[in-house]
């Protein structure tokens, strides 16, 4: 049994270069998390019970990343009233548009949160997940508020040259 | 029971207006076809039954349209051996990409056979579907060759005045 | 004083069309929400004040749509921790994948939950927002799963002829 | 005198590290085929003679990939009642685009069963002719749900750092 | 017997609106053209005699409207080593960029003069016909300089409110 | 207290790689600048400094480069008179389109003077300030003109093999 | 002789629809400005001509509207060191992203100060246009801060309903 | 004085990597072409006096290759009425679609004839060239046909793994 209130999964292992930042952000920020391999075409039986099970195993948050046709977060949300955050991951011939798309164009009544394509885009899934966590949790929050004064905080003034 | 040998799904409502132009292919070639609304993501469980039971319903070809992030085709493809040929219906904003690259854009292992954006994707659809059974039906192979040579006698040597 | 814990902005009038769809949802599901026109260029004092400002005056999520170069949803995920949803409205020239753009690809540090272009897109963010308080409020999450399930349940089997 | 049901084609030699993806994918079902060269611009009298005695020889399918404006799939698909699958080759300006566009926009009449674009595409259009031949084939039909379990076997639960 | 040096071909009858244009800017400088709808796909055999008797026929210019797939123009470079003009005609889903890119991104070896999506373009095909033509036909050259100028000063100094 | 008549803002350190070109082109004007990294989301408070007080600092012009959702000189346009040259940086998955539709998509009342994607855009936003300064400056007009002409100067009447 | 500052300039009476928003935005400031059809490709010399007397004519911007290939700016700004001011006319088939792309993307050296497609890019031509002479006149930067102050005056709080 | 019925243009020295294969091409075919370098921004002078000589200096064909805004080929085609072939060259950002556009979306009465966008497209314009010649030079005619024929003749069977 897990009590991670983020679950973090991809379609396969190729993506897991790119989810990684989601989960180092959720480590940065003390936030247990769960990961696993959920392809939406190869195991959608993993998918369905993932989905099923998601409320009741606690989860709070899901974030999927997928590349190409990228059908994996949008089939969660559709098997969860849990906020699901989409991660297009960049890909070979179309860069991550077509992830994008198939994970930004949702019909009416299942939104995916998307976010930008690739590992910046992975990151703020992290940061979106402790956004939507810090609502109910004043520590986390004062975590988050840190995390980001820390981030403006570390801009120099000036450029250096590399 | 049905004895439709090709079923026809798409997402909503609103792309009967396209995916008809299927049906009437068919109609014209004397095939059979099983008429339904499935959404992938308003009623996935009508997916999902509808892929494992394809096979014992005697299907041979599942033809499925569907606009915007379209995962419709894809998971169809995932639940079944059977051939499915996808239709990217033409969508408002984007004009149908997001159709075409969501339903295109499969990864290994799970072919969609995507057709263009729209009615005449539609209908090749239709042709598609027809080509397939003609394999194993020697007076459909016939009638399609007839469509076919029809089709090519229609066209004038000249253009004529609207 | 305002007890709504969902905010709604838009950069223009044009945009209420739009974003309607997100008021509407919320009214559905019986979450009151604020409505307000903050323009990321135009007035871009009343941003940083509402952003400022928002977690003191109770909200929890905050709907930004714009369309064109559409600053106002990525301007706003920087002046607050709150969970943005950003709503890309459709434009004439570039049919709203300007607003996409701008809207989806923040930078590391700033998510915005981007939902699809135009109408539907509203309508999901304010899905999106229903399912981010239904983590702490399970009377919604009871109404949430009953919309979702009622959606499921008006999907017809076959497709009627218009 | 050939006995295979399937034939690769492509548009030249360098389309070969592509489409030897669907050749593999055959192999590994036990599924002979025939592999040409046939360029629609440059051998256009090659495709004429493929495309009129494809029947005769005892084809079932046809895969065709090309690049660019990538004639080759369409103008087959013109000439034979056969099922033709396109494969769009990555194109190194339009990354494929170009490809995908000339291959899949055509007109009604003459379907073309198009893939994604690249290797994961070569390897689909392999996949979609398993598909169409284990319709009259209960042993192919076997050995591919057996290659589709295995793919469903080989997804890891969790993903290993590489 | 046909005495027209200028040949202009197109895949349907609806791309008559467009490729009229052509024609008249032909008329418009006295030069004969012969006008036939001959489709790549559906009347491919025609396209086959069309290109291996259009330099016997007295042909000098070849100009090929398409939308689409749009295979006409590069199937007929690649029949004939007469020059042809491609004219993308604007499409429903994808306002000619499908048309565009079919046409113009031929492989080495087959040349298409592309012109630009839609009714200008096929206005330019006439005149680039002139142009090629007026090379070895000095009144011709005369006329085309005259219709230049004249549309040089058809242009206000300064614009009228319609 | 600074003399410049030029700022470059830039939105993070990554950006001055291709911001440096603006700077060296005002170097080899003679025109001082000042350079200063200024993040729209991560020191929105130093944009709004910056911008409220350029008139009064003496600044004539200021350039600002940014990549992806790219907010920097949309949102410098709507806190000052001054005008504001805008440089899309180039971004990983998208090229700089991205960049280039969230500075130049900007809405009526706040332009930005765009310019190329990447190092000539910034070079070019360099010329851009020098000619805006050139209006009032008889020397620099000199200067601008004699760079101009050099420019042509250098160019070979025939290519040379590299 | 002409007093105008400002010299705004388009390829076609058609444009003139969408640049008399610039026309109408320096009328708004107090601003005179010179009005004419200069078309790169049809009235080439026209173009010579103005861009070589341009500044001893006294101007000191140039709008230049064009659409599609729309070379009118970069040609201008080719032709005299004045800022030129792009704007991007919508088009047809490509709703104006080629006239931006033939505006946008100048080579090292030539700059055209790009604004967004169509209408709301014709009236920031004009505010861009003031807010360069404003730099040297002080009324008119008084003017202009009141119109910026006066678009933010005029956005209401609330959206109202239709 | 030259006897060079060709003549090849390009923008700027790094062009000619591509544009050499344009010189190959008529090399091949024994066609004498005249090479010059001709910026439409940097030397738009010598862009005028080329197109005003053309014809006199015996010119009969005009190939010119540009990348991003592109605009030499259609300044040629405004100031002569040779036939103006374009090529657009690959660019960074935008991968050469901008060239693309420049260049093939020219108004009415300006037709350039517009290639693949890179190396084939140049050795294409070649082809074109040789093939308009090739109107009036029955020899020329002969050894086009005899390269035509060696291109198919290139073509193996099958392919050879590399």
């Amino acid at each position: 049994m897990t009590t991670a209130k983020v679950g973090i999964i991809m379609g396969s292992q190729s993506d897991w270069a790119t989810m990684k930042e989601a989960a180092d952000i959720l480590a940065d920020l003390n936030i247990a998390c769960d990961v696993q391999i959920v392809s939406a075409h190869r195991t959608p039986d993993r998918l369905w019970t993932y989905g099923k099970t998601a409320v009741d195993r606690g989860l709070h948050v899901i974030i999927a990343g997928a590349g190409g046709a990228a059908h994996l977060p949008g089939m969660m949300a559709s098997k969860t009233r849990l906020p699901v955050i989409g991660v297009p991951v960049q890909t070979k011939a179309l860069s991550g548009v077509d992830s994008l798309y198939s994970i930004v164009q949702m019909p009416r009544g299942f939104p995916v949160a998307t976010m930008a394509i690739g590992a910046a885009g992975a990151a703020n899934a992290g940061l979106m997940a402790a956004g939507i966590l810090a609502l109910s949790d004043a520590d986390l929050a004062e975590r988050l508020e840190a995390w980001r004064a820390a981030l403006t905080d570390s801009i120099p003034e000036v450029p250096g040259d590399d």
